[in-house]
Parts: structure tokens; C-alpha cells; sequence
């Protein structure tokens, strides 16, 4: 597996798994239905932040984007996002794109990274972002309206990059 | 006072307002030096959010824009974003603009609001949406880069609507 810029001829695989986890409704609160060129404009971020794949030869595996939480004076602190592809569960392909991102934040230059709602009831993602050294600071409770089970909450999580 | 819709021809008015705060540097992390029509694609929110004004007679003295704070299954959780006139200053208006968004968002279904980014030197908008009900879910460390004490946190702020 190797971790390299999106490139504009990786869209067409990455956005059948943007597709699929959206419409799953248990991880992301993004528009649902969005078009491949509205979806696009969402997660190929432009410089200063940026998209990345993982890759197994040609075959996407996952994508990342990453950037500014927000901009002005708050553009210090970056944020992310992840996709691996269902069908790659299991491989350590989210893992990698953590690491991939935690270390271009801190190469960049970031005092800390924020994701801003990760679904509380996404166990998998909490614990590995756990992992990576990211505490939850706050959980928003019944923030997500999960398809499954609901109102569940959205937690903040944080890491430190620049001690403060 | 009175707090109606903003309307297209309010927008030379709330434009300077916007402009001396962000340049300012003490409460918001908007981008700085946005243009008039870019400022105004940020604050004019768009159906289902809204925009209004705090108006004596003609005069503009405060803005709010109120809206989902995330799209698809985020979208029943409210949030919005105040600016009042420096120069109309300690004459209530954050307070009626805020009493404004809280009933709106509670009509129009919402069963919460969350504030994003209160930063935690402006005590006295974080004692004002105390005064309202919001609680301090957490404060994200150094968050924001402020003109006078470097970088200050930033408050999560939160407002059930609707018991859970």
C-alpha cells in the first residue's frame, strides 16, 4: 500500500466509496445525493490543504483530505477526513491515512489537528484516532442522526502538535 | 429595535460592520479581506438558513445568520454567528438578535444549537448565550489566533431544544 497525492483520474474510484459511506448514514454528515462533481468540489481540497489516496497498484483503497479547520485565525489548527473503501476494511488502510496526516500536519507547520464530528457509535475510528494520541475534548450529544440507532453523539477529538 | 429578514439593500450596511470585526481580530475566524460579494456568499445565508438585521428605523445596528451547522443527518442541530455595530455597543442588541435565533430555531424544528467557536476572551458574548441557556461543552486549547493574546481557546457552546 502506498499513500501519494489525489490525483484528477483517481475521482472515479474514490467517489463510489465516498458514495457508499454517505449513503450508509453511520459515519458522515455529509449531503446526501450529492453529484460526482458536487462531491468532488467537497473532498478534493485545494492548496493550502490537500487530498490523498491509498493505493494497491491502481486500485484506490481509501482517501483522505486534510487542511485548514478554519480559516484566518484559526487556519493554525488543520482537520481531516477519511475514507477506506468497505471493501478494503481490515487492511490498515485507515491507519496508514492517519499517520500520513498526523505527520503532514506537523511537517506543515499545524499546532494541533481537530475533527470536529467523529460518530461516537464508529468505535473503530475513536479507537484508532485514540491511537494516533487523539483525546475526545467533548462529545455533542445526539448530534448525528444515525440510520441505525438514531441520535448519537458527535465527539471532538484533539491533538496537540506544538506543545502549547 | 426591530429584527426583521435582511434584505438585499441591508447589505451596504452590514458589509462595513463585518469588515471592522473580522479586521479586528478578536472574536471570528473568518478569512480577513473578503471582498463584499465574498462576505456576503458567507453571511447572506441561503433557505433553509436565514440572515436578519437589528434595525433602528433605517440604521443597521447588528446582523445575525442562523441555519443547519452540518448538512445531511447533522442538519437538526442549529447554529449561528452575531455581529452587532461597535458603535451600537451596549444597547441590547446581541441579546435580542440571540433571543431571536433561539425562538426561530426552536419553531422551525431544530432540537438543538450549537455554537462552534465562542471565543473564550469575548466574556461577554459567552456570558450573554449563558444568559440564554448555553453551557460550555468544552474549550478547544489555543484555537484561535487573537490580535491582543496570541492564541485563546475556543468554546464549544451548546443549547438543548428538545429534551432527549
Amino acid at each position: 500500500m502506498e499513500i501519494r497525492p489525489a490525483r484528477e483520474d483517481d475521482w472515479p474510484q474514490i467517489y463510489p466509496i465516498f458514495s457508499a459511506i454517505v449513503a450508509d448514514g453511520r459515519t458522515y454528515a455529509y449531503p446526501e445525493g450529492l453529484s460526482s462533481d458536487e462531491a468532488k468540489a467537497l473532498w478534493m481540497e485545494p492548496p493550502p490543504g490537500r487530498a490523498v489516496v491509498a493505493v494497491d497498484g491502481d486500485r484506490v483503497l481509501g482517501s483522505a483530505k486534510m487542511g485548514p479547520n478554519r480559516p484566518g485565525r484559526g487556519a493554525h489548527v488543520a482537520t481531516a477526513s477519511f475514507m477506506v473503501d468497505p471493501a478494503a476494511q481490515g487492511r490498515g488502510v485507515g491507519r496508514a491515512l492517519g499517520e500520513h496526516v498526523v505527520a503532514w500536519a506537523r511537517d506543515a507547520g499545524y499546532r494541533a489537528m481537530q475533527f470536529n464530528a467523529v460518530v461516537e457509535t464508529n468505535t473503530g475510528a475513536v479507537r484508532l484516532w485514540q491511537s494516533l494520541g487523539f483525546r475526545i475534548l467533548t462529545t455533542v450529544p445526539g448530534a448525528f442522526d444515525h440510520a441505525e440507532h438514531g441520535y448519537v453523539g458527535l465527539h471532538v477529538m484533539y491533538l496537540e502538535l506544538v506543545p502549547a
